[in-house]
């Protein structure tokens, strides 16, 4: 696997390829690979000549409280992940790569949509984001870029980014990977103990609780949370962050439900943050979050199909 | 001359050249064209296939209290003296194809030198100048921008953005402007009374002082600001916004000049604030701003020539 840590090795190595007419699609990652990353590369496999991931733990996106330095970085493995999953080159600088002059440094402020949900749990977190990703982008320059949607503010957060300054580059967010027994995919999930692991099902738990309820026609978002919250608080370990339901575009709280939106948690199960989410469309049927509906090891289950026979060898 | 108002309309346009591998130029500006402006076309016209100008007075860089509302605009002389200077087409749009859900808005933040200088007279210039031209290079996709010296602090921030977020575009300085008596060409310029035009020559004699000063020897900052303080305040409309020696790239202020230092100042002339600048290297022979010697009028003067020959007919 082709791996390249320096920004000018990256940027020949992409411009060569689209001289020659090659669409680009860029997976930007922290690395520590799980099915949700990979399911992102299968995604871009099948829309782009090319697959660009970028491996890069973003300094700039972490508070000072949080997991920083001990973050799970394995570049080996996951350079052999990605490429079994068809990505064609890994950009993984160094932070001296990246942030010359780190702390001082231009940042990306998205209005808004930033401040609430996880931007109020964690200030500047979204900045480093909405900065790291517009680096990543002028870098590589693809034509698509893939993100998961487990962090879906971060999706909103991006695609606003990118409407609002104009970059001519296509977001695409894949659904939620989960593992055989509903929790939604995270490299934080190997901070849990066994048993925190277990109380951690609450997350996706409260989640179908809250879709059935809807299937059934209860449209009253106070009612909705109520009954999740009432699921969340038979674990002990669990706190939650919050637990909102939103527009699904502009995050703003929604009492009843008229309009498409997002089921959104965050929870601490001891000391390890999670998150989940579903969206709920009155118009149209709403993904499955039912342990027994989404198997991640099940290739043909994760709903953006990977077409590795459609791999260009370029 | 092409004017078009449509970011999708110049965004095609620039598509179809640039397939047929042609080099772009920008000219950002906000129209009231001056011989500035036009040197920035010709030095654009030099280095590239294309040139396109663009002209936005931009809302997000005005202070409640400026003059945006009457800002000078006048797009059909703005027209004809880019296309004569050698532009091959103007993006002229409205405020609301630029910024659809103003004011909210993602913005560009650059550190620490925009606080100073401009940055601490305007609160929030830097950052409607940097988004502004974030949003411009990314619908034009220039393989060069040019900025004009006379905002020296301008151009540096967007050199620090560009170099911070790795926009794949170079930054031209072109040097000032100045009319046959000194003083340094500004759409602003035209504000001023004839008493006050007479005055506002206190802005380039001072610096021509400062730079006579240097040309003996001198090197400490507060003797040749001194000398330049008491130049202006012969004036009696003149009011001194600030005055400083800086050092060229991080704008600093500096004690003793031992490196390449921007002399810059801006001045109230009654209503109208005006700026200038000047830089001086240890080094090398600096700029000339004796009314002698730089005569914006006649072309064969004007720091960075045109070549109206080599303008391609593409």
């Amino acid at each position: 696997m082709l791996i390249l840590n320096k920004i000018a090795d990256i940027r020949r190595w992409v411009r060569e390829k689209r001289m020659k007419g090659l669409q680009v699609g860029l997976v930007p990652t922290m690395g520590s690979l799980h099915e949700g990353h990979l399911s992102l590369v299968r995604a871009a496999r099948q829309e782009n000549d090319l697959v660009v991931m970028s491996i890069f733990v973003n300094p700039l996106q972490f508070g000072p409280q949080e997991d920083y330095a001990t973050y799970p970085r394995d570049l080996a493995r996951d350079a052999c992940l990605a490429e079994e999953a068809g990505a064609d080159v890994i950009f993984a600088p160094e932070v001296e790569e990246m942030y010359p002059y780190y702390p001082q440094y231009t940042t990306v402020e998205v209005a808004q949509i930033t401040k609430r949900l996880c931007g109020a749990a964690r200030p500047g977190h979204f900045t480093g984001v909405a900065t790291v990703v517009t680096k990543l982008f002028q870098i590589v320059l693809p034509d698509k870029a893939y993100f998961g949607q487990k962090d879906y503010q971060q999706v909103q957060v991006i695609k606003r980014m990118v409407a609002d300054l104009n970059f001519p580059i296509a977001i695409r967010m894949v659904p939620i990977t989960r593992e055989s027994d509903g929790l939604a995919m995270s490299s934080r999930n190997t901070y849990l103990s066994p048993e925190e692991r277990q109380e951690a099902l609450c997350l996706s738990a409260s989640l179908r609780i809250c879709q059935a309820l809807f299937a059934k026609g209860e449209r009253n978002a106070a009612c909705l949370l109520e009954a999740m919250r009432e699921r969340i608080k038979q674990e002990p370990a669990a706190v939650i962050d919050y637990l909102e339901i939103d527009d699904a575009t502009t995050l703003e709280p929604l009492a009843v439900i008229e309009r498409p939106v997002v089921v959104a948690l965050a929870v601490k199960i001891g000391k390890t943050r999670l998150l989940d989410n579903i969206l709920l469309n009155t118009e149209t049927e709403t993904e499955a979050v039912a342990e027994t509906e989404v198997v991640a090891e099940t290739e043909a289950k994760v709903k953006i199909k990977a077409e590795s026979d459609g791999h260009k060898d370029v």
